[in-house]
């Protein structure tokens, strides 16, 4: 998508060996306008798909995830990372091992918003290791239902959390593709929409 | 707000003395009718205003906050509840003890994207003993800015926080206030939009 590449262009930054900050209009302050206009692209991507819940991940997923939902006018639903006093049963769970933190987190859906009728879309910010898209199709897949497709913001395409997902047979569509980043620069490949 | 109210005795669930738990339309899985009509009442409330940006703290408060920023016209801006790598510097903190969790953690908002010219409608999903929301305020008032407001989705008015933003000069706008919990059932006060 090329107005999500441009973007990343100007406002992105690049740390160190492999993270990129988009925190001006993704993961910190969000840019309604650019989440619409992402929303659109992977709404229509999947909407002849009957589509009838998008689940993300908190916290950075919950906005663009949202937008998709409205478009394609279905429920939306963020995983939780953190335990919950008010989720006390019911609980569909999956481990998620985050590199970056190198920590493993229980990540918790309500069985109560999935059943074997749903067709979801996930939903999310990033696309590394794909650990967390993989801990929210354990979860999908848990309560009977069927995964359609990853819809992803930022893929890093040099990690291999791509692969993996289309290794557990679901297609995934990522926006912006990153190649590699070279010189504190980000160079792209050819992205999914 | 009638329609709120109306979903909350619909859908909300009284757990033990003071748990109002709303996980089907708000804090878990999140119905965007709902957030749209809600975002339109608090930002009409506060259109005139010059806001120019929302701020709101991970993870049930985003989706209500940007679609109050996008009927505002104006970024929305998640304060983070966790250290995370790239926040690197630049970095406005306060303290927010929860009484619910009995923790203390530390809430922070890069500096760079509040300055002294903004004007700041603060948006969260709850008002309790609203020690969320003063972290936030004292934080923007670091970066020099103004709070205008304080919209909240659901306020438990029979606890203090109300009263702590009130006194520190801040107006709340409730769009439900429950006055108190009885026999399994909630029990409104009149709300402020």
């Amino acid at each position: 998508m090329k107005l999500l590449e441009e973007r990343i262009l100007k406002d992105g930054n690049v740390l160190g060996e492999n993270i990129l900050k988009v925190d001006s209009f993704l993961t910190h302050q969000v840019d309604y306008k650019l989440m619409k206009e992402m929303a659109k692209v992977l709404a229509d991507k999947y909407r002849s798909q009957g589509i009838t819940k998008v689940v993300t991940i908190e916290a950075s997923g919950i906005a663009p995830a949202a937008y998709v939902a409205e478009c394609l006018d279905v429920p939306m639903i963020f995983a939780k990372k953190h335990k919950n006093i008010t989720m006390t049963e019911g609980i569909l769970t999956a481990e998620v091992y985050s590199f970056t933190k190198q920590v493993t987190s229980t990540v918790s859906i309500a069985s109560k918003f999935l059943s074997a009728e749903d067709k979801v879309l996930i939903v999310d910010d990033f696309l590394a290791n794909g650990q967390a898209a993989k801990g929210l199709i354990d979860i999908i897949k848990q309560a009977g239902a069927q995964v359609v497709g990853v819809g992803i913001i930022i893929e890093k395409s040099f990690q291999d959390g791509r692969q993996l997902l289309i290794d557990s047979g679901v297609e995934v569509t990522s926006l912006a593709r990153i190649e590699k980043f070279e010189n504190g620069q980000v160079v792209f490949t050819q992205a999914d929409a």
